[in-house]
């Protein structure tokens, strides 16, 4: 760690002082301030205030900054501010938003509340947002913002710098500008560095470079795509595209970053085998924890009502030698851990596509040597456990103690490999089936490696004691 | 999903016509089909052509093309590369690499090859090459660039310009500028944009925000702050200072998405119970494989070897009534299911900032909520089924069917309750005692709570059917 402040220490330190400063009814003071801090940590202060000295703060920053400070707030604080405030002010802050941050409280945001809040806002910014809500949820258009550059490739590199120097203000982005052709359709894009290092009587044409196409994206595509797009062509920007290839929009590397994080925190949540919750744990209420958590638990349970099944066709083996029962939980949980390692690695190595269906054979090779060797090593460890425990009078493992341990071995070996094989397997197959290979894999893998795991225990059992 | 081919599937399209025309020779064919491709759609074609083509490709592209192409590919890839082509070429390709991308390769790269690299390499960028390896591995050294413009805040904007113009070609990112002193201390800085939109006659120093501190990062810092910060501030680039607060160099978005990535990847292999694998699967040997998840298969398999040590108390109860070991399994897993659940949530929840260990007490009091709800849940399902198997003469279990159903519903609601708890709690208590809570949870959970939950199984059958 370095000995730097973070962001939530900024917060925490400055809080009191503010705090004074509002009670007392010092503006300019609570003004000053804010002016030395970045938009992020006014933020954080907001979040260290209580409810009602938060909206008084909000009251006093600039609209324009309350926009600012407003994208970097939690959905629940940002409808906390907004009930708090009046009407008109909070329309006024609705007005000085970026399109996209716009967007983000309206989809999560109360029917009325959005409603009354759009009926307030200027007549552009409410169609612009009335605009953007109709693409489908989840969707690129509902990330990226209308406020972009557009130039044309016979302009000189002086007019387009003119240009962007009249309109460039609202622009979300300058980094890159788009060359549009008269019918609006993107042709191609200039980075604003190369605009600034050519000579201004150059037109701009002549610095595309006319091979290469423009990376874009469909509006009405997943924005999981964006992610994925975004990283792999390394860019901080990128041109929205509508089915007629005109340009609507851009989506910045920022709300690519917040997606690419949910979207992280959908897989961790799936893959801990609960439904993904899209909102702060702390945030969520205790029906929607115990909703999100409890199908998946019912689902794994009544799957899990087979080991039941199962272990009815033993009961007499078991009453023929007791001893059996006391590693039952042993050797199930070894089959789940190792299930859950090769699930993990291969969901993970799918979604960042180190591993497509195509290698399926593959895979189930280096997992079937993989599944032998490891389940050599706990089989080797678990056969000493019971003669060290035996031979040191920890335990009675009957006068078989030897064939115990070796049944023990043998099961652990099998039960290990088959972990590893379905594990791995699983989430290629649900992939190929087109299911969520994170969100259904836990619960296969669990449910089909406990059952078969009792069916080779209690087979080797069998052969092994003879019973 | 979209209408639009991906990357892979350009890659793939592309890779047979280039084959061809790399086999006939024809040079400025294959240069066209380049020159039509994005820097990363050319590293996709590289990757499916097979590993002499690769090299004559590669050998083909211009220098400066094949340095930028370089940084999609993989590590062994670039390896197999490197060593493919002649020592000099390999060099020169080096020197007109950005030189975090070149680090990349050096950290990862055996000596021997680094070694006679480096000596092959242009004096300037040797020099620089070896100043960055000084800086501690997975420290913010040895991701920065120090190719970056500096302007005084003195100049006028047309100055500024100017300046760039004739200096920026080679910056890696001219989107912020960065304002230093006399002694090359970080003042203050300026979008690319600003600079633009402003008179040009104006001075820099009047263009800044001079209350605003510039958020910066120390070179020496670990890099898992890198995101953090970037995120939290959402920022395209971010200033790297030494502790005397010069400017040293920047860092930028594309190499903290690289950064962020693989810290997921470790955090979802951890939670996934190994070691974190730091190398793509299919790239990973096998005996890397069985280690990384072999250390941890074999702790969980000794901690899980206390529910041997735990069965052997209840053995009597076991040969009293064998109907208990049915259940066994069944009411393991669903403890081991509601704990990784709950360490889950809160792991995501730690590493988004949501929760802290300061939150202890309420997360707890919510979890014990959630577990009695969740336990009395699956305690129903249970109970319902011992009832209804028994009636539809599925199974027979004996003529206490009716005690056996209540010892699994109570027992349930324990195990769930209990495995909601320790789930919940041992990430944070690790996290207090300045232990990784991924790493080390699933194990803890996994082993305390089968272990209590043989204990409370036992426990309740005890008590209801008197044994």
């Amino acid at each position: 760690m370095s000995d730097e402040m973070d962001i939530d220490g900024v917060g925490r330190l400055l809080a009191p002082d503010i705090v004074e400063s509002i009670d007392a009814k010092r503006t300019a003071d609570v003004l000053a301030a804010f002016s030395e801090l970045q938009d992020a940590e006014v933020a954080v202060v907001l979040e260290e205030l209580d409810d009602s000295r938060r909206i008084v703060a909000m009251r006093l920053l600039p609209r324009a900054r309350a926009a600012e400070v407003f994208a970097y707030l939690d959905h629940d604080l940002k409808e906390q501010i907004i009930t708090g405030l009046s009407d008109d002010v909070a329309a006024q802050i609705f007005n000085e938003m970026d399109p996209d941050d716009r967007i983000d409280f309206f989809e999560e945001a109360e029917d009325d509340l959005a409603q009354s809040l759009l009926k307030r806002m200027r007549p552009a910014e409410r169609k612009e947002t009335e605009y953007l809500l109709e693409y489908p949820e989840e969707s690129v258009g509902r990330e990226m913002t209308p406020d972009f550059l557009k130039i044309q490739p016979e302009w000189t590199v002086q007019q387009a710098l003119d240009h962007i120097r009249a309109h460039g203000a609202k622009a979300e982005s300058l980094d890159t500008l788009y060359v549009t052709d008269k019918n609006n359709r993107l042709i191609n894009h200039l980075r604003l560095r190369r605009l600034v290092l050519a000579d201004p009587n150059d037109r701009v044409e002549s610095l595309l470079k006319t091979t290469r196409t423009t990376v874009r994206i469909n509006a009405m595509a997943d924005r999981e795509e964006l992610v994925t797009k975004m990283e792999e062509y390394d860019l901080p920007v990128l041109p929205v595209v509508d089915e007629k290839d005109e340009l609507v929009g851009i989506v910045t590397f920022d709300d690519v970053a917040d997606v690419a994080e949910e979207e992280v925190t959908e897989d961790m949540h799936k893959m801990g085998g609960l439904e993904a919750l899209d909102e702060p744990y702390m945030a969520a209420s205790i029906p929607t924890l115990v909703r999100k958590r409890g199908i998946w638990l019912a689902v794994l349970f009544i799957g899990e009502m087979f080991t039941a099944s199962a272990m009815s066709l033993f009961e007499h083996q078991i009453a023929e030698a007791i001893v059996l029962a006391l590693f039952l939980p042993l050797i199930i949980s070894s089959g789940g851990n190792s299930g859950s390692q090769a699930t993990s690695l291969i969901i993970r190595a799918m979604a960042l596509g180190e591993v497509t269906i195509a290698d399926w054979w593959e895979v189930a090779r280096r997992e079937l040597i993989c599944g032998l060797l490891l389940g050599a090593l706990l089989g080797l460890i678990g056969l000493l456990r019971v003669q060290l425990w035996q031979w040191l009078g920890l335990a009675d493992y009957t006068k078989d103690y030897f064939l115990v341990g070796l049944t023990v071995s043998i099961s652990l070996v099998g039960v290990v490999t088959l972990g590893t094989l379905v594990g791995s397997m699983l989430p290629l197959i649900l992939r190929r089936l087109r299911l969520d290979p994170a969100s259904v894999s836990a619960p296969f893998v669990a449910t089909i490696v406990d059952v078969c795991g009792l069916l080779i225990y209690f087979g080797v059992a069998t052969v092994m004691l003879g019973l």
